[in-house]
């Protein structure tokens, strides 16, 4: 180990009790994203983290303004032009705290109980934020010096979904400019830490097909009047072939194969992810079998569902209507490397295809979420890995996640860096009542942030 | 004309005012059967009628109880032998008011205005119980007698769907035995007159499919639980080829195919039918074109269709949800020949066919409506033809309705005698407020049915 690694983590655990305190001072304030109410303390949560940035000798601090809440940007660049620079991720807002009166302290009052600190943010994710400014902290105090070089950006409206943040992104790609970017987003358990290196785009649409101008009765139109329900079903049961695969013309077109490694690495997770699915669905045969492995079912293909349909008479009983309207709707995962613009219309075209003289069809189409994928090893993966290796006894599973995290997806398309992530928090009831911390893994994640930046610059 | 013809109708010129003002009473009686703070004055206008068939002499009157209100019952059989004896019904419950604030004149205080009489059921159907009741009383008051054998049968809960009918009937075959039935309900357009002779049959069905056993995180598990609404899809999708015609294996076995002379009177129709259907329907074309002309589809084939379609999520925006269920309810339009527990087995029988080890499915059926074919011709509907001849001036147009009148279809099954509708009122506004009656034909009324026996009898 080098000595100046040595000494940082030295002084990290010669002040663990000053850093929790400040971590205390950043969870006091309520820097609720969601609820305009407050908009002025998630401010002051940005201004707050901008004297902090300065007080550690950063350069160029600011809380950026954006139609939202303030981006947090600091950067220290004397580590050398040899050294990488990294574009370190955290977001300092969190969830609203409702149910309030489930919580057994005040969310904003942080308390330690058991050796878990309780709070709302805590770990998602003041812990990113904090863990990282500590051993700044930590390795400026002992060294004067960081062993790479920093920009860090901490989001103010990650729980709203990002609003602002593509066009702060798309404004600012030289003040953004890096490596690599390192997501330091909420946790990971302690006992089986993961990194996730990919996850699903998401596109949505909503379809709406109008047969009659008005809701007509049955007995006198039934067999005349087109039944857009009757259409609905025709595009759904159209969605789908009998093996599950999609079939909206062109959707798999340019979907990226799997490499050996991962499908061998994949495989061996099966058992334990399909024991985890038998037990949330209740099922113990799945769908769509024909077309490989569950977990690569679960995450690494694209997916379309129908999420909602709608039209008519839903109450008890029967009713014998013709609906003017009926309707459904769908999200769509992607995986890399489909363009979500180029299937959102192949899946609005072909739906077109399904409208004719006597009923029209409407599609309304959302954002679009890309999909990403991260790093899945080299030194940036490895520099994580060897930090939990040294800090939490145990290397990380790689994983794919079937979910999606726009965000992310953004970051790559418009910064075109590598990502990975390093999850700082450790505890549970993240966007719930009485969100905790292990405090052990509290002081942990200031080492495991130190020997990360050691590690990658040391290699 | 016969002399006793015309002895009766000139009874019941000279009789207007008192028939009118009986006709006031028996409106004044609120016999609304859907709302159970009613019952006792339902029951009230089933004693008044009883009383009023003793008092014209008739045999065996009586307000039968059943589990539902009361069915009125009386006979006069002094026709002789040779005289057809007829079961007329009509129905004396009547619909509630609401909204009551958009009544000019409460609804069971009849007034007259404009040369209307307006109160709730003065058409539907107080009309075709009473104008029966006082053409009996005008020829048994000017001849003694009366020219057929009559059987009434006034019901107290057509407004509620007749739940207690069929048990009525079928534990009384020998009380109701006649030659044919007249059914009396409702009206008829004065300028338009209409003889309905037949309807199609209704069965229901609502069908719910399972996939996961709770609602599940699509990004989690798309692409491996078997989303319930893809089969809602498939299932609803399948049930018409794209002609539109009905593909549940076997569902057109049975139709009674229609004879050439009736496809010459509905081509004639055709016109006014499809002008209607423009402006009710805001569409110029119209489905299922290939199956045949529109009024064949309309009134004349079976027909299926989804009347909702329910699951998942349907508020605003998107919502990454696959629902443990999602579902449908369809009703099906069943013309002669079809058996309604038949079809009603295929159905289900062919639904259960998508059900597989991902995705199970639940069909719930409702009652059997069976269709009714009337008479369309010989003496029984000449008779009718020349009443309205006579009284309104013009015969009546013979028509299919594509809608159910499941009562009827009970009578022909479990009475097993042909029948043919008198409609005696002329008004509007049934079901809604402000319901009237022309005073004019009103008074037409009685003198259409007293034209009606008389014809009947005569030849």
């Amino acid at each position: 180990m080098s000595e100046s690694r040595q000494k940082a983590l030295e002084t990290a655990r010669a002040n663990q009790q000053p850093y929790l305190d400040g971590f205390f001072e950043l969870l006091r304030i309520p820097s609720v994203s969601t609820d305009q109410t407050y908009k002025p303390e998630v401010q002051r949560a940005a201004d707050w983290l901008v004297a902090e940035l300065e007080r550690l000798g950063f350069a160029n601090c600011r809380a950026y303004p954006t139609s939202g809440h303030p981006v947090v940007f600091g950067e220290w660049l004397q580590a050398g032009p040899d050294a990488p620079t990294v574009l370190v991720y955290a977001h300092y807002d969190v969830q609203p705290v409702d149910p309030l009166d489930e919580w057994v302290s005040p969310p904003f009052e942080p308390q330690i109980r058991d050796g878990k600190i309780y709070a709302r943010g805590v770990v998602d994710d003041k812990a990113g934020v904090w863990g990282n400014l500590k051993a700044f902290d930590a390795m400026l105090s002992a060294n004067g010096t960081l062993p790479v070089n920093i920009k860090v950006l901490f989001e103010g409206e990650e729980e709203t979904g990002s609003p602002s943040m593509e066009a702060f992104i798309t404004a600012n790609h030289d003040l953004l400019a890096a490596d690599f970017m390192l997501v330091c987003d909420g946790g990971s358990a302690p006992g089986d830490p993961t990194i996730m290196y990919a996850a699903r785009g998401i596109i949505e649409a909503e379809v709406t097909v109008t047969g009659p101008a008005r809701d007509l009765h049955s007995g006198l139109y039934g067999g005349v009047a087109h039944n857009p329900l009757h259409v609905v079903g025709q595009i759904i049961g159209a969605l789908h072939d009998a093996d599950g695969r999609v079939l909206v013309p062109g959707f798999y077109d340019n979907v990226r194969d799997l490499v050996a490694d991962e499908l061998a690495m994949m495989a061996t997770d099966e058992p334990g992810f399909v024991a985890k699915a038998v037990e949330d669905t209740g099922r113990d045969v799945f769908w769509a079998q024909a077309l490989g492995d569950f977990s690569v079912r679960a995450t690494a293909l694209p997916t379309l569902d129908v999420n909602g349909i709608f039209g008519g008479y839903q109450g008890p009983g029967s009713k014998t209507v013709i609906p003017s309207q009926g309707g459904f709707k769908v999200t769509m995962r992607l995986v890399a490397d489909q363009e979500p613009a180029v299937v959102q219309r192949k899946f609005v075209d072909y739906v077109k295809t399904f409208a004719s003289d006597t009923a029209s069809i409407d599609v309304r189409t959302g954002p679009l979420g890309w999909p990403v994928t991260m790093l899945f090893d080299g030194p940036e993966v490895e520099a994580v890995q060897r930090a939990y290796e040294t800090n939490w006894g145990k290397r990380a599973r790689m994983i794919r996640v079937g979910g999606s995290v726009p965000i992310m997806g953004m970051f790559q398309r418009e910064l075109g860096m590598p990502l990975t992530s390093l999850g700082l928090g450790s505890g549970e009831n993240i966007h719930a009542p009485n969100e905790y911390f292990w405090l052990e893994y509290f002081y942990k994640s200031v080492d495991t942030a130190i020997d990360f930046y050691f590690n990658l610059a040391e290699g």
